[in-house]
């Protein structure tokens, strides 16, 4: 006999009950309940929350006058000011998706992504004007060229037939925007960093945005009225989420050109800044600045850290100065962090190495993503929570990608078995929180033993004269794979490479000691990450 | 030409990137992350969250094994006690519907209730066992009957063949339950305190309660760990979707049997609770309270209040004990409160009478809720935003129920149109705040003139002897109706029905004055609201 479900009768879906979730909700919310307040801070720019509405909507409705339609891709290459903050919602609000582009790349990378994504449009920010135009030049099909001018930047120059400000002043701020039909349409197209090969183009959906906006703000326990610096890149999987996190909390966004420690001490001085984002190695920078950069900020400030652990220096300086250091974990497929190293309050006992090394570990999975597991990368299974077998690490939930555009194949397998494959390999504790051992392809293999590249460069960071460390695999006639460490030292320091040797040798396994040490600067891409595929073709060629 | 999306091929949902949105994820989430954290506290018992979730699939587990299915009714009958919460978990992990009814209805109305939802199980709170046996001896289909103990209450009855602890060792702790295989599945059945006629049954959906904890969250500032008093009955909108934002955030859920001043500032002071909702009848008896009961509290309080609109001398009396009152607004229909008057910071500047009035006021849409207006009854056109032009409350979004349980008729009437209608009648100020100037039914039409019993009641407020007041409309052949009022004293004050009325004269326009005025104790809901219903009744009669 069938089952009646009387709740399935009568009870369908209807526009009463029912709206596609989209992050332009929490702009609209803003600026209908806070119209007055500062939203923007650019130098000695304000735009409030009622101007920053009015700026989308004309960006919307300019788009949609130059012939954008939904499914079209706008591409951005711009820094972190307020174009490329409104265009997190104005591009969508035209029903078109977002293309942030890392401003560091070189034009023939960025001319692979205007091909690939078949942009439409491209807004240059004139710091850029060079690469772009060189980049323009390789595309079959030209996207229009909008010039983004800020007055607060000397040199450059201004591409395309018109300006931001003017495509604005074109449209109307009557538009009748559009919300996407459904939920899962694209708001967002960001290219993988990409260690190696051709980037890959992570497609977001509003729904992912909307909820890891929210969870931003229950993992980072914000509460209204954040003011928010813009030291991670807004082409950085959309800054986090965080460009909507910020209007779904009537915060305060504060550009930021140059990630340099004056204009960020000055910025968190002036503006009162609360929160903000980065690698470790802007917290490192940060905290080796000067003195006096740090004087006469009072306020308490949060900071959010991915990419690699946060050293237990880096943390101490911090917390000196009152700056408190939060943990994540993510990739471009999970819209950033989506794993967050929640802190609990009996750790606040504990010394500052057993703190630094409990902050170390990437943690559990952040309050709105659904599912975390580090499992064998073949059958899928759990691995024992024990803290040392090593398996990959695999997630699910609303808060993962749509896909890689036209690029069913990799989808396919990337998402294989129900979950998002990450690639890097982690522990997991007792206590249910992962810890990163490597990425699968960092990992090496000396002898049939697996090295974990972060476990050497955790002991290389100890010693006192070195200020970074990377490890990668160098091929070798015998063991296969041997460690090489690429090792750059603190200003004025003096040691050998046989000095580190020894150092490793007292520290770890014999087998995991570096074979190699070569000292320089380290080849790192726009958002700090060691670019490991340079060094592994340098200890190959060496 | 068709226009091609490239961002709709090969970018379907699948298991990796598409989980139905449940707050069950909350209560995973919290004993995953936080095992050893105290979850719940009542009297001298602890669970931690590692404990209440083996409890709520150990629930889960027994109702599965009777029998239970999707799609099936699970009625609580029960105080605001251990039991009560964790029902909010485990009923939806058995894929039932949790239908929480008043306690404090009569024997017909838990009949009408357990007929309507066609409930398979009902679990009875020793203390209401009278009211449940007679109650189900008038259902045509018995319920299986399962009694909830409470060893710190005297007195009661334990109905049916077995306890509800009984019934968690029955279940197993490693049973798979069993998420919604749609976000839209029903999660809980609510019937409406109903002023009039026959209650409703309001269907929530798991999407809807999921977005409504979240947006507690973000719409009270909470953050981590808060202590969360039950003053509020959790069969009330189940408890507003406390006991999920209460998971979200990892907080702790203080029960509470009895809504008396002396166990709640007790609990406040020794389980050192944060937060806390109820009617304002709630707050007024709190600040009425002896001074010795307030003693000893000095952390900051957080209140949430709702069904009218707390009176300035209560604001005062709970801002010098440290508690912030926030106001807000919602219906059964909308899981609850999804309107709040977000507080400015400016505002803080202003006297307390200003202050009391800014408050008064019912506010602006939660932050994720989609959409709310003041429109005109008939043509559902926005009414201007002048404070003085009286429309309806409309609302649309994610937190609004699927509809009426076995009645669609009237469902789809309160959807007409792609908007929930509240029936609730409001200015629209010119800042985007509603506030309600009275319940379409509670209108008074005086020689055809409209009048707010609200606005009279609020005179009435300002009045010194004057504890509670309640206007209705009283039939009059001359002027069709006018207003009646109800009054009940303070404490050894002393008046007359001619001093009241005057006293409204000098104070509001004449046509507006109660002819009438009737003194006693006010009949009301179990939620505290006046019943107007009767009121009218008497008003009518006298």
């Amino acid at each position: 006999m069938q089952h009646m479900n009387i709740y399935e009768m009568g009870l369908d879906t209807n526009e009463a009950n029912y709206t596609p979730l989209s992050p332009i909700s929490y702009l609209e919310r803003a600026a209908f309940v806070y119209p007055e307040r500062v939203a923007q801070i650019h130098q000695q720019t304000r735009y409030t929350w009622a101007e920053t509405f009015e700026r989308c909507v004309r960006l919307a409705s300019a788009l949609n006058g130059m012939g954008i339609q939904k499914g079209d891709t706008v591409s951005f290459l711009c820094s972190n000011i307020p174009p490329m903050f409104e265009a997190h919602f104005g591009v969508p609000m035209a029903g078109a998706v977002l293309n942030a582009i890392n401003t560091r790349l070189d034009s023939e990378a960025v001319a692979f992504i205007l091909q690939h994504a078949e942009s439409k449009v491209l807004f240059v920010d004139k710091e850029f004007a060079s690469v772009a135009s060189k980049a323009v030049k390789m595309v079959a099909v030209k996207p229009t060229i909008i010039a983004i001018d800020d007055e607060y930047l000397d040199g450059g120059e201004l591409l395309g037939e018109t300006t931001y400000e003017a495509l604005l002043e074109s449209g109307s701020a009557q538009f009748e925007y559009i919300p996407p039909a459904n939920e899962w349409d694209a708001i967002a197209l960001n290219y993988t960093s990409g260690t190696t090969g051709n980037p890959k183009g992570v497609v977001y959906h509003h729904r992912g945005a909307y909820l890891n906006a929210a969870s931003n703000v229950l993992s980072w326990n914000m509460v209204s009225h954040p003011v928010y610096l813009w030291t991670l890149p807004l082409f950085h999987c959309n800054g986090w989420c965080f460009p909507w996190s910020i209007a779904a909390t009537a915060g305060t966004s504060v550009a930021l050109r140059h990630v340099r420690a004056d204009a960020i001490y000055n910025s968190i001085r002036d503006s009162k800044v609360t929160h903000f984002c980065g690698a470790p190695i802007v917290l490192n920078m940060l905290n080796n600045a000067d003195d006096d950069l740090k004087a006469g900020i009072e306020h308490s400030v949060n900071v959010m850290t991915a990419g690699a652990a946060p050293p237990a220096a880096v943390i101490e300086g911090m917390e000196n100065m009152g700056f408190n250091v939060t943990h994540v974990y993510g990739l471009t497929e999970t819209y950033g962090p989506c794993v967050v190293s929640a802190w609990k309050d009996q750790w606040n006992e504990k010394g500052l190495t057993e703190r630094a090394a409990l902050k170390a570990r990437q943690g559990v999975k952040s309050p709105l993503q659904q599912d975390l597991m580090v499992a064998d990368a073949d059958s899928m299974q759990p691995v024992p929570r024990d803290g040392e077998t090593v398996g990959e690490i695999f997630i699910r939930g609303n808060i993962v990608m749509k896909g890689y555009l036209k690029n069913p194949t990799t989808t396919e397998e990337s998402f294989e078995g129900g979950w998002f494959h990450t690639g890097d390999l982690a522990v997991w504790h007792e206590d249910g929180y992962v810890e990163i051992k490597d990425r699968s392809k960092d990992i090496i293999i000396s002898g049939g033993e697996n090295i974990s590249s972060i476990e050497v460069e955790d002991v290389l960071y100890r010693h006192p004269s070195i200020e970074e460390a990377a490890v990668v695999a160098k091929p070798d006639e015998k063991w296969g794979e041997t460690p090489c460490a690429f090792i750059k030292l603190k200003e004025g320091a003096d040691t050998s490479a046989e000095e580190i040797i020894r150092f490793c040798r007292d520290n770890m396994a014999h087998f995991k000691t570096p074979r190699h040490v070569v000292f320089g600067e380290l080849p790192k891409t726009s958002t700090g990450k060691v670019q490991k595929f340079v060094l592994r073709q340098q200890a190959k060629d060496s």
